[in-house]
């Protein structure tokens, strides 16, 4: 069955055969290099879980034929993205050669080449914030390559979640916001996420947590959101919740269509999601739990239990 | 409030100042032309919503600004990513000129510049399966692009719903599965989907759904999985997502702390899920649901909706 080839070839391989280790080639910035070791050592479990070295591609069966089948580009090099596995965030995008992609696939970490540096660079290596890649999908003319991840830490050099955390939004030019528009190139505050490209999960989330940044403020009077009412009364929220629960499984039971399903499960879904906000869960905490549910077996939930202290 | 400037921005700019026209460059395929014709008809609402000239960048206010903004290489092209507005896949990836901006921008269409064509293109004009972007985004170093997009039909030119069908699986080579591996590029069958990358709802959408289709072939004997339990089962069904809306509201109730609502919320998605495979409903029809929900004013639904015969 496909999940369990996936989940064999994610577990068994890519985390298994050939452990995470740190890359051989290091950048070095002498003047931040103190702090980025403190972040590397506080991420040392990666480390810890063995280093192995990259072998030759030629010494992994298969490989090669892999690479040759990529269209490289006159550099060389193919066009990665690195794709967050449970949020479905585009984390950032990059450029790999051969020996790159080579060295991603035995060591679990996204690996990429440099133009600007001319050299290999496995992300994390100085700042520890390595982003393991889950699963490796090439696109219809083989140009293109996606790293679907699970990130320790942000993506983005300058701290950021995701590089992409300037919005254009455009702004209407007329008295009735209809007659003309400027592009306006939002430089969002890049630690918050304001800017960020959001699902419509996520864009959800933000503004159920925005709801309840509003509640701190003073009223202004005007008629609050259901939201906002729903924030103010867990005891009207846990109804709804239940309610609404009742009335997807009513979409079932009474044989109400498709439609109303969907429609019965996004109130399920948005009232849940104001509940999460006031125990402080976000959903992709939630998504983080799916995965490990599903995608581990009894034994390996087993295997990565702490010790027992003797 | 965020939320609403970004709503303002999309509803009032990409789709109300400009509106979706088809562009002015046109791919011609004479084996093809037919068949593609009849899907532009189909989507004819796109072409009918009003078809406006592109201005110049320098008549729309601010465009030079942020076009000069961006960080073009040396073929004057940025990298451009197309991802789901709902799903948050990866659709394609492709390269854009600053005239080619200007036009997404003013359009709402996702254009494009084919390196291997020398010209522009707006992705659809031929197929019918445009691409409405709703945000634009720029990465921190200003070389990368999203289109966060509703895609109308599939996005690859195959046919397929995004460009990365193509999986690589690494198959253990060595009798214990942990000795040596073995690099395979498995080309999936681009039309369902099998082999593109998936965010953990939409894998745990895919197992349910093979769990459903695992049940109409002939029992092996072996054990059913709780998922099959519940697809055959749907009192017990309702009984459990009944339940674990309970034990999400006993979470905030008796304050039983955030871990535990994160568990529960995983519990109430998973059997919710299990209902809306019975129902025939995908995870994308439910979040298309909750976005126009929560994107749209009461004026917008009240405009949107069809004209009364007089």
């Amino acid at each position: 069955m496909q999940t369990s080839v996936i989940h064999y070839a994610v577990h068994c391989n890519l985390f298994g055969t050939f452990r995470p280790r740190p890359c051989a080639f290091v950048r070095r910035f002498s003047n931040k290099q103190q702090v980025r070791r403190k972040r590397i050592n506080a991420s040392a479990s990666l480390a810890a879980a063995g280093e192995k070295a990259v072998k030759p591609e030629h010494d992994v069966p298969g490989m090669t034929t892999f690479l040759e089948s990529l269209k490289w580009d006159k550099n060389k090099l193919v066009a990665v993205i690195v794709q967050h596995i449970d949020t479905g965030e585009v984390l950032m995008q990059a450029f790999a050669d051969r020996a790159a992609i080579n060295e991603t696939i035995q060591t679990g970490l996204a690996t990429f080449y440099s133009r600007s540096r001319g050299g290999r660079w496995c992300k994390g290596e100085t700042s520890g914030h390595f982003i393991k890649v889950q699963n490796i999908f090439t696109d219809c003319d083989r140009d293109s390559i996606i790293y679907l991840s699970d990130p320790i830490g942000p993506a983005c050099h300058t701290g950021a979640r995701t590089c992409w955390f300037k919005e254009v939004q455009l702004v209407a030019d007329g008295a009735q916001g209809q007659t003309d528009s400027t592009a306006v190139l939002h430089e969002g505050a890049h630690n918050n996420g304001d800017h960020a490209p959001r699902t419509t999960l996520q864009a959800l989330e933000r503004t159920i947590a925005q709801r309840r940044e509003a509640l701190q403020q003073p009223a202004d009077g005007s008629k609050p959101s259901w939201t906002a009412r729903l924030l103010g009364n867990p005891e009207l929220l846990c109804k709804k919740i239940r309610e609404e629960a009742g009335e997807l499984c009513q979409t079932l039971e009474a044989d109400e269509g498709r439609e109303r399903a969907a429609s019965e499960m996004a109130d399920l879904l948005y009232h849940s999601m104001v509940l999460l906000n006031l125990q402080g869960v976000e959903m992709e905490e939630v998504l983080r739990v799916l995965r490990k549910r599903f995608t581990q077996s009894g034994i390996e939930e087993k295997a990565s239990r702490p010790p027992k202290l003797q």
